[in-house]
Order: C-alpha cells, then sequence, then structure tokens
C-alpha cells in the first residue's frame, strides 16, 4: 500500500538534470555542514559533494514543486559490489523549508519504485543516526525494520558519540505481465 | 585476553611492501574468484583488486612465515566519512594451504591493535556471509557481536541467495603512558 501525502498533487519527482545542481547544492550543503544525519564532513566541498551525491551514484532525483522549484532530492546505488550489488542503498534530503509535506515520504516511496525497476531485491541504509528520530519513524513506516544497532558509531556534533541503526527492506519484485 | 596460536611464533605480520604484491594476489585471487566470502565480482581483474585491497585502504598487512612466505593478509580502513571515521572496517584473507595455523586469529588480533593505535573506537564487518561459519565462529571468539542480520543480502554462486551478518567490537583505547 503506498502512502499518500496531501500535499502530493503538487510534488513531482525526476532525475537531476545538470542544471538542477545549484538548487540541489543549496538544500544539501546545509543539512551536510550541520553535521547531525550524515557522516560525510561538515567541511565538505561542492565538488566533493556533487561526486558522492551525483557522480557516484546509480541515479540522482529531485522532488520539485509546481514552479519547478526543488524541494528535495535522493540518490540511488548498490550498497556492495557484485555479489551485494542486488541491495541498494539511497540518501534524502528535503529542504528544510519544504519539511512537513510529504517530501520524504514521496521519495522514499518513489525510490523503493524506482529500485525494483532497476533489478534492486532490497534497500539498506547502512547509518541511521538514533537521534535522527523522523527519519527512524519515517523509514519504519515505508516498511523498513530496524535490523541492527551499531554502538557510538556516529560523532554527532551536540551528542557526542551516538548509536546509529543499520535499516533494510526486501523489496517486492513484482513480475510484468507480457501481453 | 590475546588468543594465541600455538604456531604463532612463526608467524610474523608487518605491512605490505610493493613486492608483497604478487604474492598477495595469488592468495586473494582464488578467493575473489570463488565468490564465496567477498562481494566483489568473481571477475575481477588484478588491476582492481589492488586498488580495493591496497590502494584505498588506510593499511595493508601480509602475514609471514620464517621464510618471508606470505600466508595471508588484511587491510584496515574507516568504514565511513568523517563522522563514522572513528569505525574501521578490515578484511582479511589466508592462503588456503595454510589454513589451521591461527594466521587469521593472528590477523584479527593485530588489526585490533593497529585499529586502536591509529585511533578508532570500533571496528564493524558490513558483510560476513552467513554460510562463512568458520569465519562468523572466529569474528565472535575476537569479542565481535553480531548486531545485524541483512536478509539474503548476499548472492552466494552455490547457495543463492545467503543472510549476511554486520558484526561489530567497541575497541578499547588505552591511553599510553608518557614517561
Amino acid at each position: 500500500m503506498r502512502w499518500r501525502s496531501p500535499h502530493e498533487a503538487m510534488i513531482k519527482i525526476r532525475p537531476l538534470e545538470e542544471q538542477d545542481w545549484p538548487g540541489t547544492w543549496r538544500i544539501i550543503e546545509p543539512v551536510f555542514r550541520a553535521g547531525e544525519t550524515y557522516a560525510f564532513s561538515p567541511d565538505i566541498s561542492e565538488e566533493e559533494a556533487y561526486k558522492v551525491w551525483v557522480a557516484t551514484p546509480s541515479a540522482t532525483f529531485v522532488a520539485v514543486d509546481e514552479n519547478n522549484h526543488i524541494l528535495g532530492t535522493y540518490f540511488i546505488r548498490p550498497n556492495q559490489p557484485a555479489l551485494g550489488a542486488h541491495v541498494c542503498n539511497c540518501g534524502y534530503i528535503v529542504d528544510k523549508n519544504a519539511r512537513g509535506r510529504g517530501v520524504a515520504s514521496e521519495m522514499c516511496a518513489h525510490s523503493q519504485r524506482e529500485a525494483v525497476a532497476r533489478g534492486f531485491r532490497a534497500m539498506q541504509y547502512n547509518l541511521v543516526i538514533a537521534s535522527n528520530e523522523g527519519a527512524v519513524r519515517l523509514w519504519k513506516k515505508h516498511g523498513f525494520d530496524i535490523v541492527g544497532t551499531l554502538p557510538k558509531a556516529f560523532r554527532h556534533p551536540q551528542l557526542g558519540f551516538v548509536d546509529a541503526f543499520v535499516m533494510y527492506k526486501q523489496l517486492e519484485c513484482r513480475i510484468a505481465d507480457v501481453g
């Protein structure tokens, strides 16, 4: 069953295009700088951020409103090499001014459909920071389980060393009807 | 307490030097080709193997016997970027002709001391294949816990999709006496 946002009609998710990068960087830069949810250095350069968010992943998407204004972004990539490459990993960031509109939820649902379309059989989040309670709640709502707890695996700028969760969901790989 | 191999006196662990690569590749190639314990492609090239085993990690070591013959090898690297970089990851491979001599155990103990010396506070194995029972048993003996199970996260060439474990150990960071 698909979780529906009341604002869903206003959100479109599409592949990131080259001209979307400045608007994407504007959203992800403060999140990386804050250092509360991603392990990347708070001092990460724009070039390095482009590499990890756009160049290295299999694909990157943006969630836009009716004016093509970027509200959020996510990437998808294999989580391991060849014999583990049927499990994907995604990272999501929502513009702080667009919180509460279901953007993260829409992107999570979209990423699961995208994952299935790309042949992935499961999705794994490697380092969900325990203090990021909103994210944990949302991923659970979307069918992810906390399959592991990594004690003190994240160095939070305010909270010090905090636990992180490994979250995982096996995806239903529907067989397409061939007419 | 340190676990001691009866053959320990015959094993020395030292940093890999450039001239050790052919002997190291000779050991790791059949393990990668078999595809039963590491996710790397069974078709991995020697160049790519060098990259993942030697060039990318923080350091790579070899275990040698009294004739400087390579019995095993391991690497150590941060498991995540900056805010997760206090947790390291290691990979170990023992020559199949040197099994049963405690080489893996020696390397595991060595890697933990090396990790502490390098300032790491924990060690994480991301993908311990459930069917690799000997490894699971050994890591447990060395104080690692199975902190998570990843359902069907590994595509085993004979067994199909099998579970993998996330294993984790917090390291004691001793403060050195400064005389």
